[in-house]
């Protein structure tokens, strides 16, 4: 008989989770039991990976766990919440104890490096799919919304853009390495992300691509934008690229970029650059009243972008 | 172009949702923002539905939204937990429309009869999988717990049990409608969940069956029981079942019912009566210190359930 659900859950998922003092009941029974703390609200976000869609077969089981909740804690940084408990649905097309020995290695990676306690899930037979549930708090008032962006506020993108793009076209590469990390282990941006409570009047992640999610930034907020095609961060695996289209349009609308951007009024600059920590930002573009996204090449003209970011349908 | 993901949320996913104050930033951010009343613990609960494993094709896809959410909001009445919200991640194989309305009217039927409200999800293109997450409050201490059962405590079960499993035997009956209703659009049993708050000392619901999930419950309380086979809720539906030990292995183990099983010292009994509401409850048998689940039939002899219950793998 192959291991029950039950054995896989006792075996892989229940002793490497963090303990936390906030989880009064945790893995293994109808729900989990959780203290929100005193004065903050909870912040929540799902996503999911599904096989051939998210990630291909060349993914080892470990960067598929660790992708799985790092894409996650990508959402709660854009809300400039503080990551605290993670829920887990797997379904599996068979119980392989090795591929879910490395699964749970990759996902516990990022769990412990954030602090984030398992506290419960879902293990079912099926395609290959996963479904994270994340839960952070943030002090009542202090989470950062994407629709709180104004005329004349700077923006900002953490990072570089277009790396994990520039992966999926699989074109030679000196830098494959960096490239492939990238797309597989992306770094969530928490620490990012609490640097600017109570700075950015908006954020979001990147995850669709530059192009489409400062769209939606710019939709909620009631504004327009005009963003600096010179000033956008590639890295040197994407400035080495010769054909200087396909650079932008990777930067631009490559998607699978976990970084944030976020918009800040300038005369809080000064506090952002003393108070800042974790990955370089660069200031992009401004907020503008009059609606759309403007993008201004090197040479002063106006540039249009091919396409706007991934769709699922 | 099919309709994009941003289309179907906002024409399937926002307007029907409930509204609720305590949503202080839902469907359209990176997460959503959300208020635990204060002397509340937050319980959270996630279950997946796999096409062809927790359904077949011959459900309606209102049917399969109506499970989807219906099924979660178990979990929470397991643990006496008061809904508040929910998120959902669907994969889809294609943006079908029809499929889509059809779907989201059965979540919102739940939705609405519990007061929860969707705050968010992703939505994804793959094989047809539904994880749905429900959050919901209990005052502090108050949450009910697998762990809880004591020796002398009384063994309840709220509705009838095994129906779900007649209906998947596809036995000729007069009941079909009934069995079908049981199948596909269980309730979920939250204002009995509520009943027993501070009451029961322990409770389960019993999805994968009742000896499985009873089983459970002992285990982790650290004690035995007995039941009597006799006492055991039928609907007229299963009691007109010729086959006396199909019936049986019907009731204990054929999972999908998405009852409560819950135990309760006696001296709570008249309490327990007298403060109930919801579906009929039976008293079943009593909590032992005497490890492992005997079960007892009509004449007094020990019967042995052929297999335990629901296995993913």
């Amino acid at each position: 008989m192959p291991i029950s659900e039950f054995d896989i859950i006792a075996r892989y998922f229940t002793p490497a989770s963090v303990g936390r003092d906030d989880v009064l009941v945790g893995v293994g029974d109808d729900g989990a039991v959780l203290q929100v703390p005193a004065g903050s609200a909870l912040v929540v976000s799902t996503d999911t990976l599904v096989r051939d869609v998210h990630f291909s077969d060349d993914y080892s089981p470990e960067d598929i766990g660790y992708k799985a909740l790092a894409v996650n804690l990508s959402d709660l940084a854009a809300m400039a919440a503080q990551p605290a408990w993670a829920s887990l649905a797997l379904t599996l097309p068979r119980a392989d104890e090795g591929w879910i020995a490395d699964f749970a290695r990759g996902f516990f990676d990022v769990a412990e490096a954030h602090g984030v306690a398992l506290v419960g899930g879902d293990l079912t037979r099926g395609p290959l799919t996963i479904t994270v549930g994340v839960y952070g708090f943030a002090p009542t008032g202090l989470s950062l919304r994407r629709s709180g962006a104004r005329p004349g506020d700077e923006i900002f993108v953490t990072g570089t853009l277009g790396d994990a793009a520039l992966c999926l076209a699989g074109l030679p590469s000196p830098h494959r390495a960096y490239l492939e990390t990238r797309l597989r282990r992306p770094t969530p941006r928490v620490a990012e992300g609490l640097s600017v409570r109570g700075l950015a009047s908006g954020g979001i992640d990147i995850s669709d691509g530059l192009a489409a999610d400062l769209g939606h930034l710019l939709t909620q907020s009631g504004c327009g934008a005009t963003v600096y095609l010179d000033r956008l961060p590639l890295s040197p695996a994407l400035r080495a690229l010769d054909d200087p289209d396909r650079r932008r349009a990777l930067a631009l609308a490559g998607g699978d970029d976990y970084e944030l951007c976020f918009t800040v009024p300038p005369q809080q600059r000064p506090v952002l650059e003393s108070r800042w920590r974790g990955a370089p930002i660069t200031c992009i573009g401004r907020i503008e009243s009059s609606p759309g996204l403007r993008w201004i090449s090197a040479d002063g003209s106006a540039y249009h972008p091919p396409r706007e970011g991934y769709r699922h349908f």
